[in-house]
């Protein structure tokens, strides 16, 4: 390796630097101090854990995702998280164990093995919240607005939100029966919409048996009246598949009194990324962006896997991502400019004003420097014995 | 694994927990504010680099020190990052590559493949500040006392600085010309401050050559008076070595002025954990804890390695160290509890309140709860109609 291309970084991999890094540490701060407004308690998980803890609970995508390191100390295999979630779900039943209901937040950096999110590549900044101790819907619904709330607080325009469950896909394919190689082939197509290699493979399924009703789900998508089509085609299916379709229904109403303006959509065979998710999941979009910029969901399992039943649902969201599609006003850096004078007053001066300004204090270096190319609009001189603050004149 | 132990965390891994990580999260942020006002510019330097990348002019200590993993997508190996420092060299040197001076800060996780600080195990938080660009004592002084400042902020008491310089210890020992092993044995002998082996190694080298200096240094350490102490028996020293001498008489007094009741201290002999330095050093310390709770120094070199030369100082310090040993006044968390009414004025009036205060939303699970056992000391209730905030009377 040579010097020149000694500071490549790995594909994925960015340095964040000025202005931006301040974008980002501003938006992180926001999103944080909103959710802790709605009652939500700052956790710090570890970078690290062993392997069986982190994917406790949790699918197969997130094992692919998550970069393996060994132990010196044990020679057990640890990963760099992938996911907080499941952290905040193994703090919530082991270390923190309260009663009753308890409300997460936490925010850092993942990472992935491989490039999830074109704007976020391999180091995404997670931030989240975690409700745990509710099986009720209106843990779903604050999960939900929390989740819009700090879009709406980044700036992001014209949300669309999928909502979906788990549970409608799930029972269909186990009620159904297949084989394991064709379950497989089905999930895989599903996740493409491949329509023509559904009718290939359900297209031999009676009407009204499970493998029917998925074929026909699969065509379902949209609005409102997706989820009334659903509800007609689905007319025959388990209870459970009805009831989840009546839970997105309610959701919806009670999103649309909260939010009037938010599009909604309804996708019933979005199954990727929601590797532990057991009931209702949604997605939030932006217009010309493919990738969700916030997603979350019902996951009632995790707890159990880690030796305690919780109800459990929350969301996160990429704070980089954000900062990218957001239309958040970038307020101008305001600099004083102090010269590299040994005057002890002048020292007095800067610490005063350090105290709500920010100050840049000249160094040997920086003599014949114009303060307005180190991005400063005033300048710290000294007028009949006193240093004072004076404009730069606009060059 | 057993369900019992999956959540066990490896040795020096940790969950922080409410209200410790809200703790970390404010000092982070204060911290940063800080070298803001002082005109350090953020960055957010990536969790992981190409290993030749994150070694460049750095030690052995640090490979030692970095968990290595497998880059998925090209097979070369990758480093999680044990120290941002070298990182923020990089960015200086290549990604930005200003003319001029330039001041870089950053905050984030680091990892350590063993555990070297009793209060922040393998994944302490880092925090610091780099300026590029001047070789002057004026930058010297300005990153100490930005250093000073913070460890301030963060509310940590009696803070004892000991500078030193790498030159006094680097020149003697080029100087002296041992052989590989010989200086191997030295260098050990003085980081653990072995009297009795440096006595044994060094003894028969004649009076006033390097041998013998390095000898006489590793009885002087302490106060001012170590420094006039070393000015002596180092009298007949190599130019270089008398230089940084001088040096750090001047920065001494220096900081003596604008920290009169700083206690000051000299150790010529103190070469573990800097890795990289050329110049002076520093490092803090408070009473009743063996570890530094910031350091820094010069480091010339590494921009250098990175294929441009730029003079470097800086300093870090760990934020959960900190937090620890701090005495900041923790604020009580004000929470309003809101009841679990479906009434639509009672979202309005928590929207509205949710702009300056948190307010956590009871849910139907919460019909027997006592507010203030979840930590509110004020609830929202009807009087006339209207939704009113009451104190919680204490019980």
């Amino acid at each position: 390796m040579t010097v020149s291309d000694r500071w490549l970084l790995p594909d994925g991999v960015e340095d964040i630097l000025p202005p931006l890094a301040g974008q980002i540490e501003s938006l992180r701060r926001e999103v944080m101090d909103t959710c802790q407004r709605w009652g939500y308690q700052l956790v710090i998980p570890p970078l690290i854990e062993y392997l069986d803890s982190l994917f406790t609970g949790t699918g197969h995508d997130l094992a692919l995702q998550t970069f393996k390191l060994t132990d010196q100390l044990t020679g057990r295999m640890m990963g760099v998280r992938a996911d907080m979630t499941p952290q905040a779900a193994r703090i919530d039943a082991h270390t923190l164990h309260q009663d009753g209901i308890t409300r997460l937040c936490y925010a850092g950096h993942v990472l992935h093995a491989r490039p999830q999110h074109m704007l976020t590549g391999r180091t995404p900044i997670q931030a989240g919240c975690e409700l745990f101790g509710s099986s009720s819907e209106e843990a779903d619904l604050e999960v939900i607005r929390l989740m819009l709330e700090s879009l709406r607080v980044a700036g992001v325009p014209e949300v669309h939100l999928d909502l979906a469950h788990v549970a409608v896909y799930q029972s269909l394919i186990e009620a159904a029966d297949f084989d394991e190689d064709t379950e497989a082939a089905i999930f895989d197509a599903m996740a493409r919409k491949s329509i023509p290699e559904l009718d290939q493979l359900l297209g031999q399924c009676p009407p009204d048996t499970p493998g029917a009703y998925l074929r026909a789900l699969a065509r379902v998508s949209g609005g409102l009246d997706a989820l009334k089509e659903a509800r007609r085609v689905l007319a025959g299916a388990p209870a459970n598949v009805i009831g989840a379709l009546d839970q997105l229904k309610r959701i919806a109403e009670r999103l649309r009194e909260s939010h009037p303006d938010l599009r909604l959509g309804f996708d019933f065979c979005e199954l990727r990324g929601y590797n532990y998710h057991t009931g209702l999941v949604f997605a939030a979009y932006v217009p010309g962006h493919g990738d969700a910029v916030g997603k979350g969901g019902r996951y009632d399992a995790i707890g159990q896997d880690f030796g305690r039943a919780r109800p459990a649902t929350g969301f996160s969201l990429d704070v980089r991502a954000l900062v990218a599609l957001g239309r958040r006003t970038v307020r101008r850096s305001a600099v004083i400019w102090a010269p590299a004078d040994p005057d002890p007053s002048l020292d007095a001066a800067v610490a005063r004003l350090r105290a709500t300004e920010a100050v840049v204090r000249a160094l040997p270096e920086d003599v014949s420097v114009n303060p307005a190319e180190r991005g400063c609009d005033r300048v710290l001189v000294k007028r009949d014995g006193q240093w004072v603050v004076e404009q730069l004149e606009i060059q």
